[in-house]
This record gives C-alpha cells, sequence and structure tokens, in this order.
C-alpha cells in the first residue's frame, strides 16, 4: 500500500519530528505580509463609497491604516526568521494564525461603519465571509452603502482563492483528515507542466481572476448593474454567497441569472488544479477524475429528485421545478448558500435532502466547504472492502483513489474526519440549544456554519430570515465553528492537544 | 497488531473462503428447532387468557399449533444436515434467516388477537418485541387481555437473551463491524471457568433468569401487582419498554419503582460475561472493562447535567430531577423506551442529549441496542492516535482495547459501522420524509429504529404518543430498519451484496 517512494519524500523536507522551541518569527512574518495585503484590498470599498460620497470612506481609510501599521510591525520585527525548515507544529499553528487574524482584522471596518453592528456582529460578518460561509447579520443591504458591500464581496472572493491554496498547498502535508491522497497531485500530475507549487498557486490564481470575470461579464450581460456584477461574480466563483439585496439572486427574478449562476457555482466546486489540466489540453484528466464524477453524480441526481418533488407535490411547471432545483442543490452542496426562494417551504424531503447535501459539500481544493466528496469516496471504497471480506475473509481487496491504493492509515484518517464532524456538529448544537436556540435553529446553524453554506432551516435563520437576532454567544460559537469547519477540523483542533505544546 | 495465534484460530473452524453450494439444511433445522421454542412459549399466554376467560386463548392455541407444525416440519425435514463446518455465509444467512423467521411468527397472535391490528401493525408490534425496541402500535393498554400484554413481554425477554448470545457467540465469529475485538472474549477470559460457548451460552440463560426474577421480586415488594411486575421484570432485563400500562412506569407514580427500574435497565445494559466473572469472584474485571466504564461514566455523566437542566430551567426540585433524569437518561441510553414523564417538553438541549444517548447505546454482549460503548472507545483511540500522528508524524502510538492492540483492520471495520449507521439513519428518515411524515418524526422514528430504543420525539411518536397513526408503509419500513439495527446492519447488508450470493 506504500505510495512511490518520490512522493514520500514531499512531507520529510518539513517534518522532522524532532521536538524544538516552537519558532514564532516566520509565522509572524508571513501573517504580518497578509496583513499588509489585506490593508491594501481595504482601499477598494473605500475608493467605492469615495465615488458615491459616503462618510464610511473614511472608516475603511482608517481600518486599512490600521492592519497596514500593525502588518508591517510583523513584517519588519521579524525579517530576520528562517524559513527552510518549517516544522509540522509551525504549519499548523501559521494556519490557525493566519485565518483567525486576517478574520479580526476584517471585521474592523464593519465594526466601524455605519451599520453600528455589535463586535459579535462584525466579527460573525467577517468570519462568515472569509471562510465563505455567507450567513449573515445584515439587514437591508439593498439600501447599504457599496463600500461595505464591495468588502463582503472581497472578503469572500479572497477567502476563497485562501481555501484553494490552503487544500492544494498545505493540507496534503499536514495529512489532515485524508489529505495525504492529495500529496501527489502537485508534484506528480503537474510535475511536467509547473514543476513548483508557487507556480502553481500563481495559475491557479489567474485562473481564478480569468473565472471571476467570466462570472462578471455574463452576470452583466443578462441585466445585472456592473456593480453588482462584480459582487455577485466575486461572491459566486468564491462559492460564499454574500449578496447585494436582502431577497439575495431572488431579487434580479431571471431565469437567465439562476442558470449562470447554477453553472458559476457549480464550476467553484471543481478542484482547479484540474482547471490547469484542461488548459494543458489534458480535459480528458477532468472528466476521468474520481471526485469529480461522484460530485456531478450527486448534483444532478439531486436536483432531478428535488425538481421531480417539486412537479409532484407543488405541481410547479416541469422546466421552473428544474431550475429552483437545480439553482438550490447547487447553491446548498457548494456552500454557497444563495437563495432564489424560500425553499424551507418545499416539505421535509427536499430539507432532509438538503441537510445531506449540506453535510457532502464540493470538491477538495475547490472554493466548497463540508466533508468533501473524495471522503465519501474513500468512504465507499472502504464499505466495499468491508463488505467483501465479510463474504470472503481470505479474499484479497484493494481500495483505490483515482487508480491509486489508497493505505490503510489513509483511510483511518478519513473516517476519523467523518467521526470528528458529527461530533463538532453535535457539540456546536448542543451548545446552541443551551443557549435558548430551538431544535432546528440550532441544528441547522450548527451544520451550516461547520460545512461553509450559509443559510440555515427554520423560521429565524432559513433562507428568508438571517443570523442577526440570535443571542451574541451563539454567533461566538458559530464564528469558531466556522473556522473550524473551513480549517477541516484537525487543523485547529491539533493545537488544542497537550502533546502539540510539550516541547 | 496481530492477536496471538491461539486466539486466532476459532474463526478458522467456521470460514474457509472456498466457494461452495449454499447448504440450506443446517440453517432450517436451526429456525425450525427455535419455531418449535417460540411455539412452546405462545403457551404461557394461553393460560393467561384461559385464566380470565378471554377468547384470545383460542388464537394462541391456534398460533403456537401452527408454528410448531411448521418448525417440527422443517426440523424432520431436514435432520440429516451437517453442522460440522458452518461457512460465514451460512451463519450469515442463519443469523438474519433466524431473527426475521421468529419475527413473522411472533406477529401472528398478534394478527389474530381480539385488538384488531392490521398485518403491518402487527409484524411491526412483534418486531419491536423481538429486538427489544419497544415501540408500540396498541393503546389502551390498561384494558388489554393479559395474553397478549404477557406475549409482547415475552417476546421482549426472548429478544433480549437472544440478542445477548448472538453477540458473544456469532457476531465476533463474522468479525462485524469491529466485533472481531471481541473474538477472545470467550475463549481468552473465561477459559478456565467454562471451557465452552454452549457452557457460556446456558450460564448467560441462568443469569439473566436469575436477575430477571429479582427484579420481579423488587417491583412486586414495591407495590406492583404480579402480573404487572412480571410482565415489567421482563422487559426491564431486556431493555426492552413493552409496559402493560399506556403511561408506562409512569402509570405506577413511585418513585421507588422509577429507581428499581434505573438499576436493572442500567444493569441491563452491561456485558453478561462480565456478570459471570463477578459470580466467579472477580468482581475486579467488571471495574476495570473499558466499555462498564464509559458506559456508566455517559450515564452518570448525562443524568447530572438533565438533573441540572430539570433544575435550572423548570425549577424542578434536586432529588425529583435527579429521579426523572436519571431514568430517562437510563431508559433511552439503554434502549429501554420507557417514560416516567414527557421528556418532550423538556426543551431543546434534553432533546438533543437524549437524541445522541440513542445513538451511543449501551455495551455489546447486553441487550441494549444502538452504536455500543466500545464502538466510541475505538474511535477515541483512533482520534487519539490521529492527533498524535499530525504532531508527531514520526512518533509512534499504540491503539489498546482493555489492554489489548487493536488492529487497524478493526478500527476500519469499527468506523465502517458508523459510516453506515449514518447511512441508514438518512435513508429510513429521507424514505419516512418521502411517506409525508414530519421532519422531527421522521428523524427521531428512524434513529429509535435503527438504535433500538423505542419512542420517538415530537407529539406523534413522542413518549406520549404512540405508533399505531403512521401510514402502513412507514411501519415495514420501520420493521426493517429495527431488524437492521439489531443484527448489526453489516448482517443483513452483506445478504444484499451480489459477491454474496455468486458461488
Amino acid at each position: 500500500m506504500a505510495e512511490p517512494a518520490r512522493l514520500r519524500r514531499a512531507p520529510a523536507a518539513v517534518a522532522s519530528g524532532v521536538r524544538t522551541r516552537l519558532e514564532l518569527g516566520p509565522l509572524l512574518f508571513v501573517t504580518g505580509t497578509l496583513l499588509v495585503i489585506l490593508a491594501g484590498t481595504m482601499l477598494v470599498p473605500m475608493l467605492a463609497d469615495l465615488a458615491v460620497g459616503h462618510p464610511d470612506w473614511e472608516v475603511f481609510l482608517v481600518s486599512a491604516a490600521l492592519t497596514a501599521f500593525i502588518g508591517a510591525a510583523l513584517v519588519l520585527a521579524n525579517r530576520g526568521a528562517r524559513f527552510e525548515a518549517l516544522t509540522t507544529r509551525q504549519i499548523f499553528l501559521l494556519t490557525t494564525l493566519v485565518w483567525t487574524t486576517l478574520s479580526a482584522f476584517s471585521a474592523i471596518p464593519l465594526a466601524l461603519c455605519g451599520l453600528e453592528l455589535s463586535l459579535a456582529d462584525a466579527v460573525f460578518e467577517a468570519v462568515s465571509g472569509i471562510t465563505t460561509t455567507g450567513s449573515t447579520v445584515i439587514t437591508g443591504l439593498d439600501t447599504a452603502p457599496p463600500g461595505i458591500l464591495l468588502w463582503r464581496a472581497l472578503l469572500q472572493w479572497l477567502g476563497g482563492i485562501g481555501i484553494i491554496v490552503t487544500a492544494v498547498a498545505i493540507l496534503p502535508v499536514l495529512s489532515v483528515g485524508g489529505m495525504q491522497l492529495f500529496r501527489s497531485e502537485s508534484s506528480d500530475r503537474s510535475e511536467k507542466v509547473l514543476p513548483r507549487s508557487a507556480q502553481i498557486a500563481s495559475a491557479i490564481g489567474w485562473l481564478y481572476v480569468s473565472l471571476t470575470l467570466a462570472c462578471l461579464l455574463v452576470y452583466w450581460s443578462l441585466g445585472m448593474s456592473m456593480f453588482d456584477a462584480a459582487a455577485h461574480a466575486m461572491t459566486t466563483v468564491a462559492t460564499g454567497g454574500y449578496s447585494t439585496h436582502d431577497a439575495s439572486i431572488g431579487y434580479f427574478a431571471s431565469p437567465e441569472i439562476e442558470w449562470a449562476a447554477v453553472l458559476f457555482m457549480a464550476a467553484g466546486g471543481i478542484p482547479f488544479v484540474l482547471y490547469l489540466q484542461v488548459l494543458r489540453g489534458r480535459a480528458g484528466l477532468l472528466w476521468r477524475d474520481v471526485q469529480v464524477r461522484w460530485y456531478l453524480a450527486v448534483l444532478v441526481g439531486a436536483s432531478l429528485l428535488l425538481a421531480a418533488w417539486l412537479v409532484r407535490e407543488h405541481g410547479t411547471s416541469p422546466l421552473e421545478a428544474l431550475r429552483s432545483a437545480a439553482f438550490t442543490a447547487t447553491s446548498i452542496m457548494t456552500g454557497t448558500g444563495y437563495a432564489s426562494t424560500d425553499y424551507g417551504q418545499w416539505g421535509t424531503f427536499p430539507i432532509i435532502l438538503l441537510f445531506f447535501l449540506k453535510c457532502v459539500g464540493g470538491c477538495t481544493g475547490s472554493t466548497t466547504g463540508g466533508i468533501k466528496i473524495f471522503r465519501f469516496v474513500v468512504l465507499y471504497q472502504v464499505a466495499r472492502i468491508q463488505m467483501g471480506r465479510l463474504v470472503q475473509p481470505s479474499g484479497v481487496f484493494r481500495m483505490t483513489f483515482n487508480g491509486r491504493p489508497i493505505a490503510e492509515d489513509t483511510a483511518i484518517s478519513v473516517m476519523a474526519f467523518f467521526f470528528l464532524f458529527a461530533l463538532s456538529f453535535t457539540l456546536v448544537a448542543g451548545l446552541l440549544a443551551a443557549l435558548g436556540l430551538d431544535y432546528i435553529t440550532a441544528m441547522s446553524a450548527s451544520v451550516t456554519a461547520l460545512a461553509n453554506v450559509g443559510p440555515g432551516l427554520g423560521p429565524i435563520i432559513g433562507p428568508a430570515g438571517h443570523f442577526g437576532d440570535l443571542p451574541e454567544a451563539a454567533k461566538w460559537v458559530l464564528s469558531l465553528a466556522m473556522l473550524l469547519g473551513r480549517l477541516e477540523l484537525f487543523t485547529v483542533l491539533v493545537l488544542l492537544t497537550p502533546l502539540f505544546w510539550r516541547s
């Protein structure tokens, strides 16, 4: 079951297992650099507010200055840091540090702006943005100033590319929840195409920008204003789900826009490295990928089931049913969270199906959240082998993923992830219930946060509601849950083990 | 990670892996024998109805005659069957065959009796009885004739000893969902005490009878009528939950009876082989057993949490809160399903906690249902190792269960069981929702059936309701789910794989 030796060498460069003092220098340097970049992006909404003469431009200027100052200070104070041999522990800490720090600084403009959000609200909104969850505490989006709308969209857009890079370059090295399966992805497949991961990251970046521009053009040509098109293109490709209208995509009442959104949301759920292969003329790799096949099969299957239900139970016309179903299934499964209609009214069966889709999520290496399709593929392989061994105890069975053998250890990692997801779900739902939330709200808020989807179920946080009315404590719990889910649970939870801090 | 050679030899006597024609002779012989025994027990309720002059005695006589006739025919037709080398496939088929056949014949008196149950109702009630689930479709228990009440209690009592024997003698050999961990239980621990498994089964049988008699005496001395005491003793020790009153244990309005029930239900959730050790003066084995420790810890922890909630949120007096909480937690976790109060009214947090307890269940080798504590112990070990490996990729970590190493393969089996449980839960809940049940009813019916608990949640099937008003199709689905859960999923599902039938 061993992977080829060449592939195994990759993580060896990173982790030595020998316990040394946890050097924070390089971690703070990276965090500082990213803070400076974040400060730079704050100038975009500043310009937008300046253009319409809204006083919030000052908020963005102050926030940018503060963020840039602290970022620069961190960079300067740690410019001598050594990057040659980052340990596994350092990378774990770095990943969580970066995501929490950027979330915190992203909340500053939200806390200071004219919407008068509480600290919990601002942090919730920022975390929901940067994790591409898309749950919102804000109402009255239609009359909100452009700066804050643009900032929310930008946060999701940055979070989207952030998670792709994290999933491609970092999580496989950390072997988080079976991500070691993708260790070879960058070294093997693209070896001759793009030798180094920095180049892959930059290629993915350009691809991400192009896909967003394409989405923008399509939305604009279908009748959105340039501002709406830009904001929605960013939150569509990032499968984030923030809208510039309280009625979400439903505001535009345009079947064409809904179908376009289906297309681009679905595209956001496919591993971006595979797009690079397509660009290199190797489109076959995309269609032969087991993740992509399962993903599209589940998406199409669920859409058809939902459409059939709508036709049968609600008498919707087939074409409209198909559109509503495809839109909702794609929005939920990719974790975008747009709503074109209040699907909370569809009945029990759709709700259970959508709950399931929320947990499943899209492909790893994309912008989607949830458990991820590849873990279900591994589970299916495990179940197949288990059944085979029960019937033929002496038979020889092999688990494979995209033609490669799956090590037993990797299978255990994947299954441990499921367990941890279920445990986190139960704990978060239990905490929310203890804070006074009702059954449906607590359960759906827990899963929507952990899977980075967006809306929940029920009258309060359902597609027709928002998260603003939840108790402050619940918002803090959910902010943590969103980060936990985005970083694939283990990455954060490992920091809570005593073993991690023992040196 | 290999187990000692002596222990590995056990299953080798059973499974050869070589494909031969599936011989049904021995399977039918065993099933026939058990049918004759079942027919014999039908005479007990017959006598009870005769004693009070209720015409249902004829129903039991006819059912007994029919069952005995078919049973005897099967025995006679297959008396030449060879038992020396039962294959794994035969044992799989036998297990499912026995449980479904006995359920079917047990339903005959229910279908024919004066309660005028439909076929679906009778089968549901019989399956719910024999799987010790305890969900009921019958109302008006307080005025029902003694025969049918006694039959329901007897079914649970027989099902209770049936599952203990299945879990001790059969499932470990089949390696179902990690049960291979207990392969050594009979050969190792009790080796010097009781050399052969037939002796163990008989010892457990006597213990079971004694425990039931003790429970009967306690109930009787606390004020129950002899009939109620007998019926409740049987359904308490079997952690079944059928009562002779619509108000369940709440009917007696006796704190002493409730505490007695807590004690005997909890006792029913402990592995019965460990009691044999206690009788041999090795009580230490009971307290050192990791399953028992976790089981009692979860039970006590959950009871205290619930009690605290009742005191804080409902202003219940501490003593009453503790009793209600301990009773409900024990009833739910052991899968008994008695109710002393309508805990559906306690609020969201208790509901989520109880939902979780339902899934957990008690120890394997006891009469309880659910996922079982030992699988959580294995999962905890896996999680511990996973975390350790993330931090120290080159570190050496070992998974242990009661001091013995856990093979990676066993860990995968256990985790596959969780996955299958979740999948079965989703499918059953989805089917029920498609049949028109509401969210809470569908979800709670699914889990209560798979975990063999009894009552669900919500106004329809909650502790204050019953299953009689569900659609017929839902009752069939739930009957299957109860059998599926009782036989630990794999045992039944393996029969659905093409590989099983390929010879």
